[in-house]
């Protein structure tokens, strides 16, 4: 059985991503990062998906609050509501994605896993630079060189099933493969017990995929 | 004044590194690893260093023991004295500089810095796929596409001044540039108080180099 490691952060879009790497006969390990993100209830709901699907799962420490720069975990900017800009947002976390994929990489190498899945989107999403087609393309790049496995011939593959789905499209393959969207937590202001604001730019893009694919949102809103 | 972010492991050519982005007039900004590595020598070496060339140092605490796989972190696996093997040896660290680079880079955005130095070298090294020009051409690649900074046009540039450089070569340069190598930490198995073992891979190769370089080495080993 092929296995692979999983990047899960506990929203919408990774559980999906784990969902279908699982479908997919790869034997799954999950790998999510305590980054004092505010959100932090994404992480129990992460714990939750791991143990629901059967697979090991890594949590590993990062002190992003020592580097700083995002909304995400500095306690001195807000997290903001949802605008429709265009432009990156607040909640960008410099490197974030690179140093995720970093230390998905390294557990890979030490496990033989040659694939990674990363349920990145380039569409209904918040503009992060580190969520593109053209990046991805060049971490895989990086990955072959940066490792003695891929230099002694592993080709590690970066998967991103989801890259080219709307927020809806993703939410119907979800749901085909039975996710509960219940369990999963996207948003970035989301409480203790992971209900959701409802107004940040994560839950406007989930909410709006819940209607365009014309399936019930299920998620908990603290404002309902 | 243009500032740079410079990688700091506290040892020999971290240290030379760090000279001569200094000399060359770049405003330094250190970063240093606290990984779990059994030289925790080092870290106290980059600490004198960074104070040395007053200079803000930053210290990040990565959990690679959480991944494992290398001797550096893993006290199950004893580092082995030098062998002369042009294999990778069980000192390789899965993904580190991959890891590292990441977070010099997001603190580089943060700090809107858009050089980056690391003291690398391809040449009397002990074989890491992260050490070659090819890796590091990928990173600056990977780091102009991660990043919002990137995106929005700064050319991020990683400097690897001595790549191409020998051990005796580095020890020259550095010398010239009044280096205290007294100071520097090289060897894997450093005790407390960073004396060397003076038979690992890195003393081995620290210890040629001064030799080549026909100037006195001044490390401090236990054996001695």
């Amino acid at each position: 059985m092929k296995k692979a490691v999983v990047l899960l952060s506990g929203g919408l879009d990774s559980t999906t991503c784990l969902a279908l790497a699982n479908a997919s006969g790869f034997e799954c390990y999950a790998i999510s990062f305590d980054y004092a993100q505010k959100n932090h209830a994404e992480l129990n709901a992460a714990r939750k998906i791991a143990a629901y699907y059967g697979v090991p799962h890594k949590i590993i420490n990062i002190p992003f609050d020592q580097i700083g720069g995002s909304a995400l975990t500095d306690a001195a900017v807000d997290v903001p509501d949802y605008t429709g800009s265009t432009k990156i947002p607040p909640t960008y976390v410099p490197a974030r994605n690179t140093i995720f994929l970093a230390f998905a990489l390294g557990w890979a190498e030490v496990l033989n896993i040659k694939d990674i899945f990363i349920g990145v989107s380039s569409i209904d999403y918040s503009g992060y630079p580190d969520c593109r087609p053209e990046y991805i393309q060049a971490f895989q790049h990086l990955a072959n060189l940066a490792t003695k496995f891929g230099v002694e011939g592993a080709n590690i593959q970066v998967y991103t099933p989801l890259i080219h789905l709307s927020k809806a499209q993703t939410i119907m393959l979800g749901t085909k493969l039975g996710v509960h969207y219940q369990m999963t937590v996207t948003c970035y202001r989301a409480n203790e017990n992971g209900y959701a604001c409802g107004s940040c730019d994560s839950c406007i893009l989930r909410k709006k995929g819940f209607e365009a694919a014309g399936i019930e949102d299920v998620t908990l809103y603290v404002s309902k």
